[in-house]
């Protein structure tokens, strides 16, 4: 499974060395995310009302500076790290050339006692997160 | 009454263009708000579990730009518009220098059922804030 | 001239009180400018190389709070306030219902000197800023 | 060489999930980056005009959810990765708890080439960054 979600580098993602703010890119990662599961999950939304994937981590590399206004493609691959969390690789592109990559891991839980929750079957499957690392 | 808090802009406060983006001077009013409530009625806190203050209005006139590492002085002072609302008048020096100039409008709500509630009278009574207006 | 994008609160844009951070407002209203601009004046940004628009003066009134996932449109209004400056009237809709009005006031400038400059006649005309009020 | 700074949790840097949102903590090291440069650093940067340091690499592991108002300690270590790359080690904690670790990874450039640099030798033995690793 390979998500590939368009996005554009804002003023606000910028600071006065004239380039992105290292922590604007995860707003990217995170609005790729939002993307892929709008359009992947949405039906499953209803089904699972206690579920909440919170993140466990954070990585990422900055290769090649982003700009005000580049025009970028953010790509997902997710990875099914066990039964109860998920590694959602990325990597940023401005046209064919890769300026960052890394992952966010998020473990999924209940959240009415925030205890970690086995990630639903239906919900695995649907991202086609067949490669499990333990 | 009269509270000022010292603050400095951050390098992620700044954009391309080299000064403070507009939207983080709410951050540095947010925080002088902060450590007003946190110095004057962090006992009332416990008192009144139920009140939130949630923001009805923003206002800022911008005069100078603020750049990045600027130590600057966040003066708030409280005025009452109503028995359900506070306007926290802002100005924002760097030095002698007025740089900035606004105010927030906050009105109390019970965070169970978001309706207004009338704000406590020690709350009002702790910052002075005598002047209604209607 | 009547500009509408198309927006989603994220969820960095919200905070614990469960609502979208008063600030944030300032994001879609920022990302709406960006992609009136991108629309109609992308061709005079070559012509007008030493043109910079910075922010003078910001405002918001929030009547209803808007939640992480909402589909907002967001509307510009422009209005000429001057020959160096222009009004940014917005309204935020979820669906029919206006959750937040306010305006956004830019100054034009040389990026060289940081000096006031007359708005280029061509840029004006193209989004139509007939009304001038002074 | 060990450097700790004091900081808080603000509103804006938490979600509708009711903690602290995962981005928002680079922000804490930014912070403590900050204030120890103020405080070690401050003669040395009139001494290196063109120095800058960029970010090449963040990670961070979330082990315990910070919330608002949370009173936090950011420990950074820097430890020497070559002559023109530094690992800021961060550790925050809530009192004796360990909540997040990780690291942010710079690089010393020239700010008019955007070319690396090697790290001047009085800033590297300020920090005592005696360690490399290569």
């Amino acid at each position: 499974m390979r998500f590939t979600n368009k996005d554009v580098v804002m003023i606000y993602d910028t600071d006065y060395q004239g380039v992105a703010h290292y922590a604007s890119y995860y707003r990217f990662v995170t609005n790729a995310l939002f993307a892929m599961k709008e359009k992947l999950f949405k039906d499953l939304d209803a089904k699972y009302k206690n579920l909440w994937f919170v993140i466990a981590e954070s990585k990422a590399e900055y290769k090649k500076p982003l700009k005000f206004g580049d025009k970028i493609d953010v790509v997902i691959e997710p990875q099914l790290l066990g039964k109860k969390s998920v590694r959602y690789n990325f990597s940023i592109y401005r046209g064919k050339e890769l300026t960052t990559n890394g992952y966010i891991t998020q473990v999924s839980i209940d959240k009415r006692t925030w205890k970690s929750l086995e990630i639903p079957g239906p919900l695995a499957k649907k991202i086609g997160m067949k490669e499990i690392i333990l």
